[in-house]
């Protein structure tokens, strides 16, 4: 048996181009990562030792209907990442940019787990005393109970693998602590997962629980998921924004703010959402991580080892375990087309 | 024509005692609120100028069903101020601590507005830059489109009446800014309220808009707005926690850290909650304002202020013109029990 693996990675989608992926790819294939990239040949540069190229310089990273984009695309990059990835010669896939195309792309192509309901987009939230997963953030709107209990399996198995959580707590996400909050869907999830034996589940968690380490894995519906990332994301720019403009007010505040700067540094360092390299898309049948378009290429190398680590600690598998002892994979055949499912993502940003 | 108001005052439920209210009772009358004080007698000291006290010394601010509580304690201090309230004794409430109790207390003895479907509890969240209203933050889990658009509305009304907006720019909270963004409900709303004539709708803000200004009013369900609340507010008090840490983690930080302190005390009277007084509930028919249980009486004094300023500038009036107007005023009776209403409430903290 061989540790070697190979990611899929679109260069296409990133803010700063296709040569930044690029660099990323050197980056990751450096920490021993063979990556398979696909992009516009021309301005990728000479592949580094470790990273194949494959000409793709169709880009549907700016489509506004992913879904239709994808079908109607084979030859764009993202199409053809994953297709390497369906069919074996690739692991993993990484895509930054565009979470509805990575979306539509994976349930067409690589296809939901055996058993999942729906897939979720999972993100490692950095905050500053105790990162926690937070899913799903955007790929469901609308969920019923039966998927936020899978979301809280797929979310163990996640940690357990790429993290090294041993027992990792997990709690929904409600607007009280006592298992009656919340709204219905909520409250029958609670319900099951409270006797659910292969899983810590700790209860309900509210919003004060981002940065408190109560949880390591915090379980809701897409839409209040979405609200949470995107309130805390506002929340600690608009005040480190102020605090910027704070410590620079006056000569004295001037003197202050330099002298604090290198102790603030640890903390930029955590907060620093390149360094959990994206989100990750759980329940297809291979992993797919989803770099925020505005990351560098350190940010892409992460998002690489982060499907690397995936792989090789079989994420997926420990997933289907887990929600195959819980007893919860799903029976029937699936009631909606995978188009449905992937017109209901939210982009990030 | 006469400018004076008179408040129903609770003083029962402040982590701080009965006494702290009564000092916000007191610093509430120096400024021109006559406030009729509800609580225990023995504790509250000697009457202020401006100050009646009724001895009401029972409290249910604890109570772990605050509906149930309500009913059958119709000696408590909070019963009796709403009663006040009610036969037009005093003009309006202000009880801190349950919001759950205010609500039950609200919905029996004040009952809603007519018209109205459900009250929504409102809060001005003091962003650094700039403060907006979120509601609902935590009355209703559950909510049909037509709540969504009353709590636009009212919300409309109360940042006219209060705050003194002339327009006020008022949103919807979605995952995504485009109309077709959202669950089924909010696209719903979203539909209604762009035709609404005398709303100044700006269509969907996402989580990222705490904290950049885009909207003076910011609607949604109460899950989602409890879930955004309590996300802001763990994000800040994280975020805040890591920079004093990191303020004292050396010599240089701790002089840095004190340089930089008198610069920063703009930005924490800005984000101090005690300033605008606590949430208020909307859409009964006199207005309620429901100081958190942790204010001083600094707090107090200003949730008497804002109740007052609701009634002189007709918040409550204004709310109704708002939903004439707009023509969503609720035709059918009542189809919901107000116990059943009032059972959904979330608690702040």
């Amino acid at each position: 048996m061989t540790d070697r693996v190979t990611v899929a990675l679109d260069a296409n989608g990133a803010d700063l181009g296709p040569g930044e992926v690029a660099r990323g790819a050197a980056l990751a294939a450096e920490r021993g990562v063979d990556v398979l990239l696909f992009g516009p040949a021309a301005r990728l540069g000479d592949p580094a030792p470790g990273v194949e190229i494959v000409d793709a310089p169709v880009s549907i990273a700016k489509a506004a209907d992913p879904a239709r984009a994808v079908r109607a695309t084979p030859e764009s990059s993202i199409v053809q990442a994953v297709r390497a990835v369906a069919s074996g010669r690739a692991d993993a896939l990484v895509s930054g940019g565009s979470t509805g195309a990575v979306l539509a792309a994976g349930l067409f192509e690589i296809r939901r787990a055996r058993g999942v309901h729906r897939p979720a987009l999972a993100i490692v939230v950095p905050a500053p005393e105790a990162p926690f997963l937070l899913l799903d953030v955007g790929a469901n709107v609308e969920v019923r109970p039966e998927h936020l209990i899978q979301f809280a399996h797929m979310g163990a198995a996640f940690m357990e693998a790429v993290h090294g959580f041993e027992r990792p707590r997990v709690a929904l996400l409600s607007n009280g602590e006592e298992p009656t909050r919340g709204p219905s869907d909520v409250v029958a999830a609670h319900a099951q997962l409270a006797t659910a034996g292969n899983l810590n589940f700790i209860g309900n968690v509210e919003g004060f629980a981002f940065g408190t380490g109560a949880a390591d894995v915090i379980v809701c519906d897409g839409f209040a998921g979405n609200v949470a990332l995107k309130s805390m994301e506002g929340t600690m720019n608009a005040l480190l924004r102020a605090i910027r403009a704070a410590a620079e007010s006056g000569p004295r505040a001037i003197v202050g703010g330099t002298l604090l700067r290198p102790a603030l540094q640890t903390l930029r360092d955590q907060l620093d959402p390149q360094e959990q390299g994206g989100a990750v898309l759980l329940g297809l049948r291979k992993l797919c991580v989803v770099p925020h378009g505005s990351f560098e290429a350190r940010g892409f190398a992460r998002a690489v080892e982060v499907a690397a680590r995936g792989v090789r600690e079989d994420v997926v598998g420990r997933s289907h375990a887990r929600l195959a002892a819980a007893d919860v994979l799903r029976r029937a055949p699936l009631s909606e087309d995978a188009s449905a499912v992937a017109a209901s993502v939210t982009e990030r940003s």
